[in-house]
């Protein structure tokens, strides 16, 4: 009677419901259709039904979901209907920025401490944060109730304070370090790699420009005469 | 004869294949067989060849990959071979972080200009790039030939300032406002959205956490008894 394992795609894609659901209570809206959802969020309604009954559906026929409720169980799926006790390894530039972002304490994330090495940071304090030495990590995750660990440090470093994190209990690391960490089956690890994301983005972009270069009509004939069916390949000056 | 369409899972994965193979290169290793790279990376190998398939291969029966090949390969094949052009709106924390993160710009991403609406913010300059209000967007746009633009600004302002990019000619935009911005069909977004990559990670450790708990046996008559088919329902104090 274990739950029902659910893919990655769909958990993927949960917050993205929350976030919709969220700006719709804010609107006002008390319910809403899967194909009203469905305009909204560019997704098909029917991929709004299956993703949402892998928790059980809280539809109703010809009413729609209750935005409310949806949002509530959705927070339920997600765990963020609790509080996180969250810290901050590396109180550099991408360290405070989620420090100072105060939408992660609405949902639940507060973050308790911050740590770093470099003495002229230490001592600062940002939000009502203080920064700490990582010396003092171990004493501080087990006297404040810590959950999640943000790793905002360079990549050398990174494995060995997340050794440090998983003994001292952390069971759950927010990993912006570019590298991938080795952890126990019980640790789990979300990676933020920025760098990644850039290059996909440069893929994207990339990919567009040659498709648009092979569809513009100069470039024609010696790219798709024969296998294309766009309209240009099918009309124009050269066909 | 255009290029054959990738799936999005390959593409998020090539930027990690660069990653290990950058790291091999470091190494000084300079082949190495998909059965290595799986189990560095932690996939399959047939998952590799599968992947490096969609390119064409690169790799040889009985010798395996060419480390600096297949590595300047999928660089060509990122666009990361070439410069990009890149401007950041939004000077808080987030945009410092990535306008001092080095490796961008290792990886052709070049920072050439910042923005901002905040008076005390315009004319700082961080690691060489000046902070200019965002009145001068549109002409240091057309002027420095700029291809990408980072959006690290609240999500409020974020579809007017979309809006302006894409006028003034951008097509790729790097996105960290947590909205969804709409694009005509040639201008390509990816997003970063940090509260929800911490929302996926809340799921995920209390999920485990839940497993857990239904495995320990003080739980395991409430819970599983009848259909769990693990060790600790069939053996034990309580069996």
């Amino acid at each position: 009677m274990e739950r029902k394992e659910i893919s990655k795609a769909v958990i993927s894609r949960l917050p993205r419901y929350y976030r919709y659901l969220g700006e719709l209570i804010e609107e006002g809206v008390e319910r809403i259709s899967s194909n009203e959802l469905s305009s909204r969020m560019k997704v098909t309604a029917s991929q709004i039904r299956q993703d949402l009954n892998n928790f059980g559906g809280f539809g109703q026929q010809g009413y729609g979901y209750n935005v409310k409720y949806l949002y509530s169980e959705i927070a339920k799926i997600l765990g963020i209907d609790r509080q996180h006790n969250v810290i901050i390894i590396g109180a550099g530039n991408l360290g405070q920025a989620i420090a100072n972002y105060t939408n992660f304490e609405r949902r639940g994330f507060v973050i308790r401490g911050m740590f770093d090495i470099n003495p002229k940071l230490i001592g600062l304090v940002i939000r009502g944060i203080e920064i700490r030495s990582v010396d003092d990590l171990e004493t501080f995750i087990r006297e404040n109730n810590i959950q999640i660990a943000a790793l905002t440090i360079p990549k050398t470093k990174a494995p060995e304070i997340a050794d440090r994190l998983i003994k001292a209990g952390i069971k759950a690391i927010w990993n912006f370090a570019h590298t991938d960490l080795v952890v126990p089956d019980d640790v789990v690890v979300e990676n933020v790699h920025l760098s990644e994301s850039l290059m996909r983005l440069s893929y994207r972009v990339c990919n567009m420009q040659e498709k648009t270069a092979a569809h513009s009509p100069d470039d024609l004939i010696l790219f798709c005469c024969l296998f294309c069916l766009c309209s240009h390949c099918h009309s124009g000056p050269f066909h």
